[in-house]
């Protein structure tokens, strides 16, 4: 049987791989060299067996999707991937799982330049915990609170699909085969949009990442910025597979899907070409979905612009199922 | 019912504390300023829920010990705490827990000057995983492999109380009242030697944290450094319950009792003076217990030098029972 510490080094110590580290895994402390003008952003994510993945799910996607989740979070503050640390507990050592999971994990870690840099292994309930560290010089963060009146409200990419797809696996309703393989990607390969993160700096005011649902992500936009918003419901980029699906439910999913990870950010309407030049330099799509207003809450409106009451909340995880 | 949001607001927000970050807890990101000639020391430990400490702990105390174990860790680095974010699964909202655990949490932190940055809560099975960032002036940074031939070993404080306590709470022998009242404040309130670790940069060659057992630690430095050592384990400076007990179990947890949280380091031999002197400085006891040999392996001895064959491993959370 494997040793902790065999096990680590097995699967995760790759020192051919040192890119930002100046001391990577295996001491009692990573380092990473400072600079001046530059911050360190931060940002911490556990994923829990049973909440954010189903039991048995594929490790080699789950291993993806647990640094793609963190990985968003940067993607939102307009910050470089530089490293990150990976905590997690297991039932008992498989080393098929092992190898599965670590793959799907350095995929998307060296396509985005991010080492791992350190962890922390333990039995117990499935339950993986990491956290991304990335740069941006000062200033040019995108924050929260940046939002000002007559901002356009952009989001990217589509919406939805992640949570159609759920919907079927928890068996709330069925989809053909075909919706449902085009839908589940979205739910268990969320792809971090850190190169339109990066293009924004500059002309987007406040930005955030989808994964609770846009109505509720946003609302977190506005309370931080104190500011209201009114959203365009018909013109929400509902995903390819929800795009078929009846109004209510693109409504229902588009607005309080969750599991997206888009990023939705707020630009001076002035900035609108700049906002599309950026999207364009960075391959992501991106549409305009609504308005920041002076007057506090979320109004929605149909395409005509008349007011509609629709009941969209954010996840909450523990009030939820 | 408190919401995840209100939940994260009502204990772990803190805006009047913000020490260091640029940008703290409420976006997708904190922001932590660099500066040119210093490192962040990064280092991160999960906890689980009848591994690491028992069903019903005190949740004050865990709060404590979750923040302490990580600071460790920067203690054993020469670095100074900065700065840490908190990632935990829950099974439920427990005012009265959230209430003691954070309050523990933070008279650590306040303590240590080490500022609580950002964090995720779900539900599940209780989990702990937190992150921690110091800093270090580049090249004072104590590492695993700069033990050297004829270095002194040391260690900070004693051994192995944490152990007897351990022991008598799982059933494995009876302690009278008073010996586990005072030992067991050893296993559930470490203190991170935090002080000791600044004192030593400059004197120091390695270091580390004892958290699994000395024989098993100290081999970590072994094998970095490519050296071996010879410990005096009549040397060894017992915890005062386990000063009490016989030779065999006094040898037993001093060797390999874990969750001590002592620093063992390596120093020049003519650097005796500097290290006592630092020592006095932080406040903290060090005793000299060995020396790093250039022939590779560990080398117990009695207090005569007499070679000792004793069964002394390190401990693994996954062979663990």
């Amino acid at each position: 049987m494997l040793s902790e510490f065999d096990l680590i080094a097995r699967y995760f110590k790759r020192p051919s791989h040192r890119q930002h580290a100046a001391l990577g895994i295996g001491d009692d402390c990573a380092l990473l060299t400072q600079h001046n003008g530059m911050q360190t952003a931060v940002s911490t994510d556990i994923l829990v067996e049973g909440r954010h993945f189903f039991a048995g799910a594929d490790p080699c996607m789950l291993g993806h999707k647990s640094l793609a989740v963190n990985l968003s979070d940067l993607a939102a503050m307009g910050a470089e991937p530089v490293a990150f640390t990976l905590a997690f507990s297991l039932p008992g050592v498989d080393e098929h799982w092992l190898e599965q999971f670590s793959a799907g994990m350095f995929a998307l870690a060296d396509a985005q330049g991010c080492e791992l840099i350190g962890g922390d292994t333990t039995k117990g309930p499935l339950n993986i915990c990491i956290t991304v560290f990335g740069r941006v010089p000062i200033g040019e963060a995108l924050q929260r609170t940046a939002a000002m009146e007559g901002d356009d409200i952009w989001v990217s990419g589509t919406l939805g699909d992640a949570r159609l797809a759920l919907g079927a696996l928890y068996g709330d309703y069925t989809l053909d085969d075909y919706t449902l393989a085009c839908a589940a990607p979205r739910l268990h390969m969320p792809q971090p949009r850190i190169a339109l993160g990066l293009a924004l700096r500059g002309i987007a005011h406040a930005a955030l990442d989808l994964s609770d649902g846009l109505v509720g992500d946003l609302g977190h936009i506005l309370k931080a910025s104190n500011v209201g918003a009114t959203l365009n419901v018909d013109a929400l980029p509902a995903g390819p597979m929800l795009e078929k699906q009846d109004t209510d439910r693109r409504r229902h999913f588009t607005l309080s899907g969750g599991d997206d990870y888009e990023l939705c950010f707020t630009a001076p309407a002035s900035r609108r070409e700049a906002v599309l030049g950026a999207a364009m330099a960075a391959g992501t799509p991106v549409t305009r979905i609504g308005r920041i207003d002076a007057s506090p809450g979320l109004r929605l409106t149909d395409a005509n612009e008349a007011p509609l009451t629709l009941h969209a909340s954010s996840f909450d995880h523990f009030a939820a199922p």
